[in-house]
């Protein structure tokens, strides 16, 4: 099988950089945080490494403790903000299995008691709505 | 929010310290790898970390490295293994995002295009097509 390289021009990489806007939550010196604009539910986060890889299978070994600590944080983070009853979590690769954005990023996605997770509607949630929740995410994440 | 403890004798705590059988694909000091027996997909395999904790949200963050690092060499193993084109990484955190079992565990499922996820149908699949997954994402493991 050949596999594609690493295009630096995904919308991701735009984002980290700063050439696209984004909704941020949390930023460290590894990683990134900011409001999924497609939203699968209120509060739908992506957590980011900046270091360049098209998804999981071909990252390095070493990014994984520093993204999936923060992928905890933002985990806890919705679930105070939104009053969630839990989260979860969800890591696409290659487009068989749904990946479109070719960076690597985790979705967290706020659940709610009898609700089930809302396919990808392909809609673009409003930019206040995003900012909204993006505020709350960070209020919770400041206390945490 | 009441956070609930963990709970000794779920049946993944059972899994780990050998009283209930799995078919095993890779064990190291930190982290074990089986197969699902209710699959959602041919290969779905579950990688889980020794230490005990509910799910994600109250895990020592120091599990994350090893624990992903895993999570990426069965990724990988898999999609040889069963020639996929892709994977989809779940891990669920509550009983509203769909959690069964509450100790810390990571769906990895090998996906092909055109085909959508299964649904837990909660069958038990056969323990010889169980063991004969087992064997081929070991051998693919050998060689990675």
């Amino acid at each position: 099988m050949i596999e594609a390289a690493y295009d630096t021009d995904n919308i991701f990489a735009k984002i980290l950089r700063g050439e696209i806007p984004s909704h941020r939550v949390y930023e460290d010196e590894a990683v990134v945080a900011f409001m999924d604009v497609m939203p699968q539910g209120p509060g739908h986060t992506l957590v980011v490494p900046k270091a360049p890889s098209r998804n999981l299978l071909d990252a390095d070994p070493l990014t994984f403790g520093p993204l999936f600590t923060v992928v905890q944080k933002v985990a806890r983070a919705v679930k105070k903000a939104f009053d969630a009853d839990g989260v979860t979590i969800i890591q696409f690769n290659e487009p068989a299995s749904g990946q479109t954005v070719y960076h690597l990023h985790v979705h967290v996605i706020p659940r709610f008691d009898g609700i089930p997770l809302k396919p990808h509607s392909g809609e673009i949630e409003k930019p206040e709505v995003l900012a909204e929740n993006a505020r709350r995410i960070k209020a919770a994440l400041a206390l945490s």
